[in-house]
Order: structure tokens, then sequence, then C-alpha cells
């Protein structure tokens, strides 16, 4: 399970009046991460949903907030696909600030996100792996 | 020319780090009060698009920011929509802390937003007179 | 352990291009519906922050999507508060589409959420049970 | 005039159920580039208000949307800033599909941001050239 990283730079639009970004936006730092992951792979989603008729859903999400990320902070996410079903996976998340392993960094956000596989139309679960490297 | 009022609440997901509402949140709160006059008139968006086979799209925006909207602060939206062309309408919009003509009550910010009756499909314009009041 | 509703409209600002609320928005739902709880019980988070110094932080999220809500859908978030440590509390939430409990209505969503209460300063805990009912 | 560009990409977070870029979404794409140009000028918001004690407020916004973003898309944000008075500067901005002035690219938005530099305690206006390039 090799782990795939994504920069993140946090702007006005992430924060909140706390002074911090605000606790949904972490969401959507994760989800880019999944994104440019499957395009890593050769994956578009517009793709996967116009030509295979399949596209992917979350079915969960559990996030631990361990530190704040603040306006203009230079973030780094991780995500780590594991298969589970027949029809699902699970991504290990984390959002770094500062390099992960490199001295002075700091782990912000724990996350463990699960993933259907539907067909497009009728959203009915369908087979995982013929999609997923 | 009637007005319409719609009240918006101000939630943390609204705010920035400088503690007021993102200069870009103003936006969704204007569309919110011209979704509900079209609700008001009658009209589903939603309808009218599966239905009838029409969208709207806004073509242009102008705001001037008078003054921010806080946390928790309680808004009222306006809007007052003037035809225009064949196919676009003008409306003429502005945010009010408190209730707007009361004493006590400051003007926020005011916007004209230009907006296009469209097919669905082809996005290419449509007449505006049948499906608007 | 009461039950506190909030309604909540879905707007085009809330969808995505899937057509559905995006995962990320539901907790701006969640979060509505806690804060005006918290109104409800007479609680101003401004106020906390400002006259008593403390402020509340999400620690922890787990959330079960389990039908998506679309455009125009008329929700109801609900929010039950119970208290767990000295400085932390957990709310159990549910988001319907249509009111709890009547034939038609369907639950899309459950949450459970963390809570701890920090001084706003410092970011360390305090004891909740002062601000809280 | 010299004129700065920024690379955005459009994720989920960023479309609506019409299956384009949601019309408020594309402020925070200018606001990006934006700060990146303040950035690439050696500029910190955080430290411009911490340090010297002033920050930046958008007094205006005119957009012109011409042609929707799509999700996938790779946009090129650009930011001109123009001095006009003693505490305002004005930035023309665009938004473009593929590379502004290569072949098969795209104008998507045109638009025009005043800002102003206020005391960021007082809120009122300060000198704008003793910060900005």
């Amino acid at each position: 399970m090799s782990e795939f990283l994504w920069p993140v730079r946090v702007y006005w639009e992430d924060t909140d009046a706390g002074g911090v970004v605000y606790y949904a936006n972490y969401l959507r730092f994760l989800e880019r991460c999944r994104t440019e992951w499957l395009r890593s792979q050769g994956l578009s989603q517009q793709e996967l949903a116009s030509v295979r008729g399949v596209q992917f859903m979350v079915l969960e999400v559990k996030v631990a907030y361990l530190a704040p990320a603040r306006l203009d902070d230079s973030l780094v996410v991780t995500c780590a696909m594991r298969p589970e079903g027949r029809t699902t996976v699970r991504f290990a998340q984390q959002i770094w600030r500062g390099n992960p392993g490199e001295s002075g960094t700091e782990l912000l956000l724990e996350a463990e996100v699960r993933v259907v596989c539907v067909d497009a139309k009728t959203l009915r679960p369908r087979r995982i792996g013929e999609y997923l490297p």
C-alpha cells in the first residue's frame, strides 16, 4: 500500500472567523487528494462516468482533528487505498503542515474514507476492481 | 417592480479568518433569494429543467460591498426583477443587517445580476417571458 | 436526551456536478443545527468567545452517508447532546428528507460529532459544564 | 502593467448540479490568484495584518461570465494590478481554460475587482502605496 501526496495551500476561502480552516473544508482537501491519486493512475472521473458508466460515492467518513490549519499554511494531504469488498475501498488519509517525515512538520488530521463504486444511472453497487488499480 | 425579501443567518461556514463573511459567499445569499423568489412564484428550477428543458444562467454580476456581515448576523436579502430583453432579465438586489427600513438596520451590499434563460441541453438562449412572471 | 430539529433547504451552492449535495457540505448543515441548538438554549458563540473567553472545537466526526440529498430538497437536521467528559460532549445527529417520523420521509445521513470546550486564546481544554445546559 | 498567472484545477467541490462551476466559486479562484500575486511580490497577508496592521478589503466586483468551466478543467487565472487612488487599487482579472494565448484556449470569465487598504483594527482606509509594489 503505497502513499500518494498532494500539496494544498490554505486560502481565505478555507478559513472561518475562528482564524482556522473550517472543519468541513478539510473534506475538500481530502477529496482533491483522492481525485489526484486517481488522475495519477490515469483515471478521469469524467471519463469513468461518461464512457464506462460508473462513479464513486463516499459511504463513510471518520475524521480526527488533531491541530488546526491556518491562512497561508502549506499543507500536504496523503492517501493510501486499501481494497475492501467487491464494490468498496477504504482510503487512509492524513493532512500535514509541511512535508510528512521532515522536521518541524505537524500532523493536523487523520481520516478514513469508505468509497463505493456505483452505476452512474441506477446508483447500484458495481465491482470496483475493474476500475481501480 | 415589487421587492421580495429573504432572511439569511450567518454561520461559521460563511465567515473567513478576517472575522467577516467571505466576499464570494454573499453571492450564495443573493442566489438563495432569487431561488426563493422563483419558488414564491410557483417555479421550481428542477421542474423547469426536467419538464420544460430550460434553465437560468448568470451572465453578469456587479457587487458593491458597503459594510461587512459577521458571525450570527441576521440578514435580509432582497431581490427585484426587471425584464430586459427577449432572453434576459436583471435582478437588483441588496443585503441588509436587520430589516430594511427599520431603525438600526444597515445596508451591507448592493448587487445587480443579469440572468439569461437557456435551453438546458444546448445552452442556447430561449425566450424568458414564458417562464417568468 | 431530547432532540433538537432544524430545517435546511438545499440550494445550488450545496450541490455538485453529480447532481447531489457535495459530501463535505452536509457538515455545514450539521453545524448549523448545533449552532441553532445552542442559540435555542440562549447561548451565543460570539458572546461565549468575547465575554467568557471560551469556544467549541470539533475533535472528531463520523458520518454515514445513507442516501443523497438533491437540489430543492427540504431537509430536517437533528441533534442530541450527550455529556462525555469534563471538557467534551458528543452530538448524535441525523439528516432527514422531510420530517422525521412522518410517512414518506427518508433518513439520509447519520453522524456523531465530538466537541471540546477550549480557552479562546490558549486553545487549552476548559470545563464544558459551566457553558452548556 | 504586467500580468500574473495562476493555475487552478476544477474539483467536485467547485461544481454544482448544473454540471459546471458554481457562479460564486469563480470569485475564490480570482482571490487565490490575487493572493499568489501578493506572495510572488514577497507580501504575506498574515504578516501585513500582524506586523504592519493593515489588510485589504474588496470594495467592488464586476464579473462577466462568458463560458462555463467544468469538472477536471485545467484553468489559468490572471491578474494585473492598476493603482487607482491613495487607498485603493483595481485588479483586471481573467479566467481561461488552457493557457492564455495558446491555440484551443477559451476565455471563460472577465472580472474587475476594486480593493481598499484598511487599518486591520479600525477598518479605516490607509495609504496603499507603502504596502504594494
